[in-house]
């Protein structure tokens, strides 16, 4: 079902400045900003050897990380990213299984336009995870 | 400086029970269960094919771990972990550098014998984070 770790998500208020940051103080270079509009986010992704770090700044006061940086001012790690080789199935395995799954995959889009889906935080043990294509059967 | 995402971490009140959902709801296999003494954690590991998912409870009502459940009582992602070839290195760097480094690496451990050392949240966009050797230099 799950293959890889895909990425973790930390939400920043600032996603310039955080850059900035992780660029300085660690030499970790992001890529280019992004922005997806259907999750209200931009975002820009730090590539390590084997998996990445996603940064996200919300475009609206509204979105969920606006509301996530309310209770975590300064940022956070928001969630994780389990890859999987068929989005769709698992979400709908999942689903059907009595998990809380977030977003219908056949319509929810990363900012790669690929099939994603979220798990609510309640169906793994507190934390939010993503699910995404593992790239590794195409 | 960091080359790698080794592990993200889900802090748990129940290891247990933890590791029997994460089997039953996703098939999702952990390794067997350690203890950190100096951590004062139980522990276990989900081997995804690039990076590993750490489950941990506390083993005294006064670790942090204890504290970070009392904020968060049914479990949540408590930090990332990131790999580097240096761990001591990497560490006297950024304190030299101004970061706050949290505990020795020179004497703190992980469950595997191996010199770790955290970065308070402050200084990684509001993200706890481990630091550990890379396993890729050897």
């Amino acid at each position: 079902m799950f293959t890889t770790l895909a990425h973790v998500s930390i939400a920043v208020p600032d996603l310039d400045e955080a850059i900035a940051q992780l660029q300085q103080r660690y030499g970790l270079a992001a890529g280019p900003v992004q922005e997806n509009v259907q999750q209200g986010v931009r975002m820009a992704y730090v590539e390590l050897a084997n998996a990445r770090i996603e940064l996200m700044s919300p475009t609206s006061a509204s979105s969920p990380i606006a509301r996530f940086l309310e209770r975590n001012p300064r940022g956070g790690i928001h969630h994780l990213s389990l890859g999987t080789p068929e989005v769709v199935a698992t979400a709908d395995r999942l689903a059907a299984d009595g998990a809380q799954v977030l977003g219908d995959p056949r319509t929810q889009r990363n900012v790669h336009g690929e099939p994603i889906a979220f798990l609510h935080p309640r169906d793994f043990l507190g934390a939010l995870v993503e699910i995404e294509p593992d790239g590794r059967h195409d």
